[in-house]
Formats: structure tokens, C-alpha cells, sequence
């Protein structure tokens, strides 16, 4: 990437000065929305609202063009007809504005010509002017450090909560979607479980910017430790293959869904952002290939999300898990779950036996899954259980069930739990039975702990984290020549 | 069933009076604990503690021995030490109390000779006095209807809400569950999901009484129309089939999850609860023969529930699925998971097309999915959209996405949604890409819609559907001699 170019990615991403044009005082609109949604963070930077029909508008001076603006603008955000968009952006290059953001839709997506060549206009006004160009048919970014919410998203307006825990300082999140709902909806769903995004952007129709030349920016920018990524088209296959082994090499997994795998999917993809959705197989080797991670739902994607957002230090070294629970039904089911994901549930060995039977009563059972039973959790708490558990030779990683209903048994064995996953050297993952409390979720996470209600899901986790763990020593061990050519 | 055993079933589940033998005023014990929660909810019968060390327990007088209450008892609740637990039930049935529960643990589910002589003691007392027994290490049971709640577990305790969706007057769910973590599980995930569920009953090591007898006898009670079952083993494989086949006839949908297809989770469940798993294969094959569905993990067996306690009248005639969206890549992603799950997204007719070009802009599209775009949703709604498709004679079920986040949209549509619910013959179900509020889960349940977050296990349930309805249809058919020899 050319420094130019670089400078007017974090143009789009982290600007300073931003035109709205378009902005409305109509809070029923998306033109209206967008501005107001941006207002309601504490954004550092100026926004300045450009309308033909307004002075002021939701407390804002507004100025009837780009060019009566008097500063120069960083980034552009369109919300006008399509058919307005190219003479537009045309005055934005010629602003020198640094990026663009084209919210309209109207464009590659639609089936008409007109469409199409709009979206061809946009794709020669950027190059001419080295514009960078988000969009089309795009829903607009977050980045969550800026404060700077550009976008008409419900999912980041009266949160009631802060953007990114604040005590999260690291395993950040970047969410990069062709999907504004989607996109958007990883942020609605993950906030609540203490995930800290760093970014959610959603590039609609990727005229101009495609998703990988965002995720190769945001590696030089550092601020992001996991990918996931929506996706409907690769548009620069050798670009995703240089961006996948980078990511790879730097421990920041990627995740993905490639949305196409039925030829309904493919032909939704293709009305939803104009994507050519590629062939499926060709795409889920070359994933596989570069330890590209493979999500089915939203749900996957944010278990997966969790997961390496506070274990990606500390990856299991194999497939050996071992349960421990209060519950010895959950066990029983949770080993067959962990089984069918191509995890193993060893016996346990004689030493660790030997510490467990003193923890727990006559009709528990310490083998693997361990049933401490509820009594025993009652009396002496989790941590100890976990401690000797992730202590075993003859396990890789732990996952413990728990009930995140109640909030008092984990304020009680805070601190403790806290060290445990602070000295372990495999990852301790939960998986509640219960609905977990938003206290209990929080405390937990504070604690070090991703916490899951999807059974299945987590035993898919778990096995995802010991096969990226692999792709990682494999990439280490194979020169980059021979990996190219397999 | 006999009448006699009915009879005392009766008095297990719905009792008028309860003995609560070892009932202790310590909250922090399961003694204490599970007088408490009873004495939580409005209970119209009458509670005797028993203990002999009190005389008064909870704000009740206590009684030193079931001999010293004054009337008979239906059902006295044993949560004493297992060793004491013999003497105890011989002085139940001498005493002519119909039914006893065994809370407490120490029995075939440890490894000693010990535990297994006291539950052939158990066996042997409840024949001789034709007593039914409850457990023992089972964790109670909630009546709904009769706010009885004889159990310790957290999860009916300081509730916040009826324990029933109090406009819920059919669709009723059992929980009929070897662990008790998992029986009261479900209800702690499916109530927030205004399920109604009309019991919850653990049955621990089922000694002496076992899972489909209790369904057998449910559906003579006729409150219940799904039943959510947890099962270690299936010990009367002839009466299973007897109740398989009579649940199936009256479209009462058996949702099952049988642990124990792996080695880990067969020794799990003997240690938890001295099951001997048997061979899974079978027990596959057996289910699919009776039409009783398997789930594979607690959120798709309440995706599952909820989809059949709203929709049991208006299953699928087949596999076609018409989605409609206000996100389009929602609309792909999903296209995609149902055909992954079985399900075809066909494109739509010309005539509904035409229709569904008149609600939508140019950048939607009409094909199916269809993309009618955020704009066209907040426009004119989600009630248009999802008539004009379940129209469709190419569609056999319609799967609306939607934003559950935001009340307001559904609040304003509430009544033409419910009428829509009301004249479909088909199921129309609802996927939300965000965290749906309880509101908008409350109004949309209520108007007869049933809503999911997960998108596989939504896929996989209405592909469920469509199976359920095709065993009904293949019951029907043959003659029930074909069918045992198939």
C-alpha cells in the first residue's frame, strides 16, 4: 500500500473533518438518522452538515456545498439520490477531499444499466483523483476509539452502555461487512457480551475498496486483534492470499462468512451488493489454506470472536479437553458435543484424579467430564475445580460449566478466578446452562473468562482454536514459496 | 396405565398435600432451599415441614415424622441422606402417602456397592407399596398451572414474571429431563422466550418410575402439546414406542436430545445417573421411525419448541421456503443456511413478484430471497411483505428477517401482524439479527409469531417441521403392524 493512500485510508477511518451531505433535520430518514446518530457519540473532530435547503441543522451550521466549507474535509459521507453521487463525488475530488463514503443505494445491485454505469462513473472519479471511495450502498462505519459513529445504524444509538468496556485494552474486534445489517448486527449482539470492537465498517458494493485492503490498514494501524468479516465476493484474490498470511503470521485470526454456498445465496449476492459469489469449494480450500476461519451465524462468529479475544495467547496445543461441572448431565452432554466437533475427552490422569476426589463427593466422579456436583461448587467455587483441571498433562484446554444466572458466587471468587486465567498457559473457556446475567458476563469476562450459551458452538470453537494454533505452526514451518504452491 | 397408578401419578404431580421431609430454616442448604422456593409462589395446597430438630421451619409448623401430620399426604419430598432414605419411603407407603421424590444423591449413580443396594431398596419398597418414586437424585419438578415449584432450583426463583405467559392458552411445553440442570435449563432460556411451559420434571436416576411414563401420562392430563425431553437411557423401549407412536398421532412433537454418542458422554451419563446409554444408532433410528425429533443443544431444542408450541397446526406441507428481509445479506446469508439444512429458496412466481414489485424500490429485489430493503421496511412494514409471500403457491413456509431490537415498528403493525398469524395456513417465522428486546419478543409471541436469533438452528427447525409433518402423514398411512415391523 502506498503511504498516499495509507494516509487517506485513516482519512475515511479516523478523520478529523467530515462533510455530511445530505444531512436532514427529518430524523425519520436515513439522512436525518445519520447525522443524529453521529451526534449522539462524543466525537472529537468537526462534522459539517451540507444542504441546499438548510442553515442550520440539529444545532449545526449547515453550508450549501463542499467547497463552502472552510477547512479542508477529511471525509465526504453521501446521502444523496445515486444519480446525484457522481457529480459529487466529482467536486469532492476536486476539494480535495481525502475519502468518500457513499451511503445511497441505486448502483451495482440494482439490475438496470443505469445502475451499473453509475457505479462505473464512481469507480473512474476515484481513480482519477486518488479518492478513496467507500460504497457504494454501504450503511457507514463505527470506529469506537474516535467515538465516531458515521452511520445510521440503530445498533450504536442509545447503547446505554459504553461503545468498548472500558477496562478492555486489549483483543479488539474489527468487523468488516459487505452487509450493513449484519455488520452492524455482530456489533448489536457482541457488545452485550464485553467484546471490544475496534471498528465495524461495512463497504456495500466495494466499487473501489474491497474488505482486504481495509483489513491490511487496519494491520498497520494495530488497533485490532481479530477479523470478522461478511463477506459475498473475493475481488483481489492475491491481495486476500498476501493480507490472510500476514494476519496469520501476526496471530490475528480471521473470520469469515462467504455467503453463496446455495445458488440462492449466490444469487441473492448478487442482487444484494452485485457480488459475484465465485465458487464455494474453491473458496473454502483457499480459507483453509491460509487458516481463514469458517463461521455459520452470527452466533459462531461472535463465539469465535470471544473466544480469541482473550485466548489468542494461549491457543490449545491439541484436541484434549477437559469438562468440569456442577451439572453432570450438562457434562455428559457437553463431551458429546466437544466428540462431534472432532475434540477428544480423555480420561484423566491418576494424579489429577487424586486432587479432584478430594474436592468433590462420593457421587460426583472426577474422570473427564468431572462432576463436581452442585454441592461442590456451593462449597468451594470454581476456581479451585479449574486449577486442577487446566493443571493436567493430560489435557490442552478446559471448559467449565457453570449456571451465569447468579452473580454472587463469582463476586465471591473474583480475584481468584482472575489469577487462574492470568497464570494458566491453556485457555479455561465457560460454557453457562443458564442465561447469564449481564454482572455475571461482565465480571466473568473482566476476569479473563469467555463465557458461551451455545453448545455446539463452543465445541466448534474450542476445535477452531486448536486448528489455527496448526495453520500457525504450519505457515512457521513451510517457506513461503512451497505455500504458495500447494 | 392402571387407575391406581394414575392416581398416584396425579399425586406426585399435582398434589394437595406435601410433607417436606428434612426440611431445614438453613437457606444455604438444598434442605432449606427447596422449602423456600415452594413457599415462593402461590401454591393453593398445603406444605408440612418435617424435621426433627424444629418445630417451626419457614414460618410453618413442622411435624416430627410423617406420622405426626394430621391428614394424608399426596406426596412427601425426601431430601434426606441417602442412607436414611429406605426407612424413610417404608414409613411413606406404611403411612399410605401416593407418591415420593428423592431429591437427595448416593445412589446407582456412585461406584459403590453401597449406592446401588440402597437404590434396589428403593425399587423394592416402591413395588411392594405400590408407591410411585420420583429419583432419587433428582432436582424436583414445577407444576406451572398449580404454581407448585418442589424443587432447589434457582431457576424458578425470584422469577420477576409469571411463571406463564399469562395469555398463553394453548402450545403448552413439558420438560421432562434426567438432569436437573438441564430440565430447569430449558425453562431458565425458554421462559425469557415467552415459552409456556406447563411442567418441568427431573427424574434423576429413574429408579422406578421413567421418562415415558411420564409422558404417557401427561398426555392423558392433556396440558401439554410439545414435550422437550433429556435423556440418558431409554429403559422400556416398548413403551417408548407405545408413547412415540400415540404423541405422534395427536401431533404432540417429542423433541429429544439422548447423550451418550460418544464414549466420554456414555460414561457421563453412568456416572451421573447409572444410565447405561445403549447404542446410539439404534436409538437414531428409533426416534426417526416415531417421528421424535433430536436436538443438539438446549437452544435448538427451545428453537424447536417454540416454532412447534406456536405452530403446531401450520406446519410446512414441504421443504419451500419463501425469506423475506430488510437486510439483503441477511437475506443471502440465510438462503444459504436453509439449503444447507435441507430447505430450497425457490424464486418466486411472476404474479407474486408483480406484487411484491409494488412494495419495494429498484435496489430490493423480488426474486427470493427477497430484498425489500430497510427503506421499504420502515415504510410500509414487515405484515405486507410477509402476506404477499406466504400467498405465494410457491412457498410452503415464509421466514421474515427482521430487527428485534427496536419495539416501536412491531407496536405499530402489532394487530395487522396477529390477524396475518391468525389466516396464514402457513407458518410464517421470524429470524432478528439483533438481540431482540422483550418487548418485541413479548408483542410479537403474542401476536402468534415465533422468533429466533439463531440462524442454523432456525434453518434446522423449520426443516424439522417439514419432517414432523411428513412421519404424521406416513403414521397415517400404514397400518400399525407395518409400522413395528419397519
Amino acid at each position: 500500500m502506498t503511504a498516499a493512500r495509507t494516509a487517506r485510508l485513516d482519512a475515511l477511518l479516523s478523520p478529523t473533518t467530515i462533510a455530511v451531505v445530505g444531512a436532514s433535520p427529518d430524523l425519520h430518514i436515513f439522512r436525518g438518522r445519520t447525522l443524529r446518530v453521529m451526534l449522539g457519540h462524543p466525537f472529537a473532530g468537526r462534522i459539517y452538515p451540507v444542504s441546499r435547503s438548510h442553515t442550520e441543522i440539529q444545532g449545526l451550521p449547515a453550508y450549501p456545498s463542499l467547497a463552502a466549507i472552510p477547512e479542508p474535509v477529511d471525509l465526504a459521507i453521501l446521502i444523496i439520490p445515486a444519480e446525484l453521487i457522481p457529480d459529487e463525488l466529482e467536486r469532492c475530488g476536486r476539494a480535495g477531499v481525502k475519502a468518500a463514503m457513499i451511503l445511497a443505494s441505486g448502483f451495482g445491485e440494482t439490475r438496470s444499466a443505469a445502475g451499473h454505469a453509475l457505479q462505473a462513473r464512481i469507480v473512474e472519479i476515484a481513480e482519477r483523483h486518488g479518492l478513496i471511495v467507500c460504497g457504494p450502498n454501504a450503511e457507514g462505519y463505527a470506529n469506537t476509539a474516535a467515538a465516531l459513529c458515521a452511520t445510521f445504524s440503530p445498533a450504536v444509538e442509545h447503547l446505554g452502555m459504553p461503545l468498548v468496556p472500558p477496562w478492555r485494552t486489549r483483543g479488539h474486534v474489527a468487523v468488516i461487512a459487505q452487509s450493513g445489517g449484519m455488520g452492524f448486527g455482530l456489533f448489536d449482539r457482541g457488545r452485550p457480551r464485553e467484546l471490544p470492537f475496534s471498528y465495524v465498517i461495512t463497504t456495500g458494493n466495494e466499487a473501489s475498496l474491497e474488505a482486504f485492503e481495509i483489513v491490511e490498514h487496519l494491520l498497520d494501524d494495530g488497533r485490532s486483534d481479530v477479523f470478522l468479516m461478511y463477506l459475498e465476493s473475493i475481488k483481489d484474490v492475491p491481495r486476500f492470499e498476501r493480507v490472510a498470511a500476514r494476519a496469520l503470521a501476526a496471530g490475528k485470526p480471521i473470520i469469515v462468512t462467504k455467503v453463496g454456498t446455495s445458488d440462492a445465496g449466490v444469487r441473492a449476492s448478487l442482487a444484494h451488493t452485485g457480488a459475484v459469489a465465485g465458487d464455494h469449494a474453491a473458496h473454502h480450500a483457499m480459507f483453509r489454506r491460509h487458516g481463514v476461519i469458517e463461521a455459520g451465524d452470527l452466533d459462531e462468529m461472535l463465539d469465535l470472536a470471544v473466544a480469541f479475544s482473550l485466548c489468542r495467547e494461549r491457543l490449545p496445543a491439541g484436541p484434549r479437553v477437559g469438562i468440569g461441572s456442577a451439572s453432570g448431565g450438562g457434562g455428559a452432554w457437553l463431551a458429546d458435543a466437544c466428540v462431534a466437533a472432532g475434540l477428544t475427552i480423555p480420561l484423566l490422569d491418576a494424579p489429577t484424579r487424586a486432587l479432584l476426589d478430594q474436592l468433590i463427593p462420593a457421587y460426583g466422579c472426577s474422570q473427564n467430564p468431572v462432576d463436581a456436583t452442585a454441592q461442590a461448587i456451593v462449597q468451594s467455587g470454581y476456581t479451585e475445580l479449574a486449577r486442577v483441571i487446566a493443571g493436567s498433562d493430560s489435557v490442552d484446554a478446559v471448559i467449565m460449566i457453570v449456571s451465569g444466572r447468579l452473580t454472587a458466587s463469582f463476586e465471591k471468587e473474583r480475584d481468584k478466578l482472575a489469577a487462574l486465567a492470568e497464570a494458566s498457559a491453556k485457555p479455561i473457556l465457560l460454557w453457562s446452562y443458564t442465561l447469564p446475567s449481564a454482572d455475571a458476563t461482565r465480571i466473568l469476562s473482566q476476569a479473563g473468562y469467555p463465557l458461551f450459551t451455545g453448545m455446539q458452538s463452543l465445541a466448534r470453537t474450542v476445535a477452531a482454536m486448536v486448528q489455527y494454533r496448526r495453520a500457525r505452526e504450519r505457515a512457521r514451518q513451510e517457506p513461503c514459496e512451497s505455500r504458495r504452491r500447494a
